[in-house]
């Protein structure tokens, strides 16, 4: 089959027989009126029906809105219930006193975070960010795209960081931090968005260890995807916490994780964990914007996921619906491309995505192209801070909400738009 | 009886009597080891309980979690769904396009106004308030703490409003927005807190038709109270919106209004209304902060509450078990209070609070008293921005929390208190 050679080896005249044919295939595909996504990291109905039919007959007697002593119903407790607490450092191997248990999104946490830093300042911040002649921020590409949109709003210079299958690149890093307007670094340690990396124990070690100039660098550790395996035994991870304090940082991380992608997008718990001292400064902050965040939603949280133990068997019912999704593309991406030489892609055992980098140069045109057909992704250049892919390379599939069936003529479409977009470039 | 007598109309021995008789009837008090709390505007667990026992059973099956085509339970939808815009556009008397639905808190609605006001600024604004050298901030005065808190946080400067029985003294009002660094006024329009006063029509129209310096000047409409009667008929309020637009104003004011005194005040829904252009500027800074609200918890209220006049209803058996608490504390100052001319009170027919102005200079030695005896009031000051009443003279009763039986064994502590610290105003 003339496809199986690399395109790149393949003779002028090939190449054009094989666009013909591909471009056949295209206009076929573009006829079944296809309206597929595979944009954003989106849990799929048969996942949320799995939860949503438990969770939501939890609470049946007054009983169930006490918790500690605590009626979940009325105002208070604004760090969130003793019991979510309790639940979130466990799941994140941290100290129950270190966990702020807030709302539905663990991005409003980020951002908020960010947001008092540029109008308060953080716990050693000289001044409010917003005060600084500039505040710049490190942010590892490929990324995910909701980070770099909040540092971008507040107007950071973002300053693109290498990432290695190890994490970020630390040399980088360690450079990067000796100036003084570089103030923090987002982070995803374990299955980085887009490209399911996990930082390895050296990555967690020194980046606890950094000696910034700015005494407010902050690093931003969104632990997004911490129990989220779809494939194999759940992998441990360091506390960054108590690293932190132990390299003599003790104030230097926010983590944030949330049950969005374990319950449900739309109505899980997030949290944020840091030292004693952050959270007490963050607090006096947060008093001022929220009386409390919704703790029967903490509490259904606490009944329905009980502890670490409990979570991670559900998580295995997910991986159960996941898993054949990422063997679809990966499968598909195997046979159909792996030959042509003409991309690579990652293989993670977690996470939402796969991150493939195409033929440089046509990622743009590769996304067109699948629009085109009916197909959306994830913007081209989403991954880099501004949108901007140097090498117009990147793109981030989100296989997880189409059912099984979809996305594998989604991801037809995607094999045909990378060969069309790399034939392209090669010349036809 | 001695004691019903006006103070200022006794001799120096029936004074020193009275305080001797009131000392002991103190110390009787202190020695119960009560332990009361009238301090903040929170509903009692009658109401919560009234609530909980229906609305949490609403979503059984997997259809309950489809509204107008989307699923309530996955990411999406950020400004709320379409069934909880028109609730709240319902109750607001506003128009459905208008309506923003957030998460369980308007204070934090507000607070993100004000934020991104000054992080970013707002529709028209010249410059973020951040770079701008003053902004001042208009209070109505008595007025809510935690709204005073959030402008002292960003560093307005709050310059004092008095209020009249109409609502804001609008000849105040007018004067002062002359200044262009005044960028806009907080106001709780129907049972303002903590006075209970429900603007005038007059007072709404001129607060609509101001020509501030300030193109950025903004009105916070905190519609708390708009449904919520303890007392008599639902009262019609004007659309403060179309009051706007109709004086050429549209983008003057942001409304707010919640559900933590319909349903429940941890787990409630919020909104806020504003004209299209304020919204669409609005969403474009929201939706970096935030993929989504809990739009279960939206779906559920719309299930819940169905529409205004439904929730009206609700609003009745609230009524019923708030009405008599507001009576027990009212009668208690008739009896007790009113014959010595040293005190006058709001009579509220909704909202949450009793005003209480005593007599000038003994407000918070009256709140030391009662906490002395166990009785925790919201601090004396408080209803003023910085906390600083100029006449030491108003304290706000927050009587709903307690059950009846208790509220007056508490309101009986402040009565004492308040002729304690009379008596020594007066010298005993």
């Amino acid at each position: 089959m003339p496809h199986m050679t690399a395109y790149t080896k393949m003779t002028a005249q090939e190449r054009k027989d094989e666009y013909a044919r591909m471009s056949a295939k295209f206009e076929e595909l573009k006829a079944r009126g296809l309206k597929l996504n595979m944009a954003r990291g989106k849990p799929g109905k048969d996942q949320l029906d799995m939860v949503s039919d438990v969770i939501f007959n939890l609470m049946d007697e007054p009983g169930d809105f006490v918790s500690n002593g605590i009626d979940v119903r009325n105002y208070g407790e604004m760090s969130g219930i003793p019991a979510a607490k309790q639940l979130f450092a466990e799941i994140l191997d941290c100290r129950v006193e270190q966990v702020f248990v807030g709302g539905n999104s663990s991005l409003q946490l980020m951002y908020d975070t960010i947001s008092k830093a540029y109008t308060h300042g953080l716990l050693h911040s000289v001044r409010p960010w917003c005060r600084e002649e500039k505040v710049k921020w490190l942010c590892p590409v490929p990324g995910y795209d909701r980070h770099f949109k909040i540092t971008e709003s507040f107007g950071f210079e973002m300053v693109n960081i290498p990432m290695t299958s190890d994490g970020p690149d630390m040399d980088v890093v360690e450079e990067a931090v000796k100036d003084p307007a570089v103030k923090g670094i987002w982070c995803v340690p374990k299955y980085s968005n887009p490209d399911g990396i996990i930082y390895s124990d050296e990555t967690v070690r020194r980046m606890a260890a950094l000696k910034p100039a700015a005494p407010d660098f902050t690093v931003m550790w969104d632990n997004a995807y911490c129990v989220h395996e779809f494939e194999g035994d759940y992998v441990e991870f360091p506390d960054i916490l108590a690293a932190c304090a132990e390299a003599g940082n003790p104030d230097l991380v926010f983590e944030f994780a949330s049950t969005s992608k374990i319950t449900l997008p739309g109505a899980g718990v997030a949290c944020f964990a840091t030292s004693e001292a952050n959270l007490k400064y963050m607090e006096q902050l947060l008093t001022i914007q929220i009386i409390s965040f919704d703790k029967v939603n903490q509490q259904r949280h606490v009944l329905y996921l009980q502890n670490k133990a409990h979570t991670l068997e559900l998580m295995k019912k997910h991986a159960a619906i996941l898993g054949p999704k990422f063997h679809a593309v990966l499968d598909a991406l195997d046979r159909e491309i792996a030959p042509l030489d003409i991309a690579t892609w990652c293989r993670p055992k977690g996470g939402y995505f796969i991150s493939l980098n195409a033929m440089p140069g046509t990622a743009k045109r590769t996304w067109e192209l699948c629009r085109e057909a009916g197909v959306v992704m994830t913007g081209a250049g989403a991954t880099f801070p501004y949108g901007k892919d140097p090498a117009d390379s990147n793109l981030r599939i989100a296989p997880t909400l189409p059912p099984v069936e979809e996305l594998e003529q989604a991801i037809e479409v995607l094999c045909v738009c990378l060969k069309l977009s790399a034939l392209e470039k090669l010349g036809v």
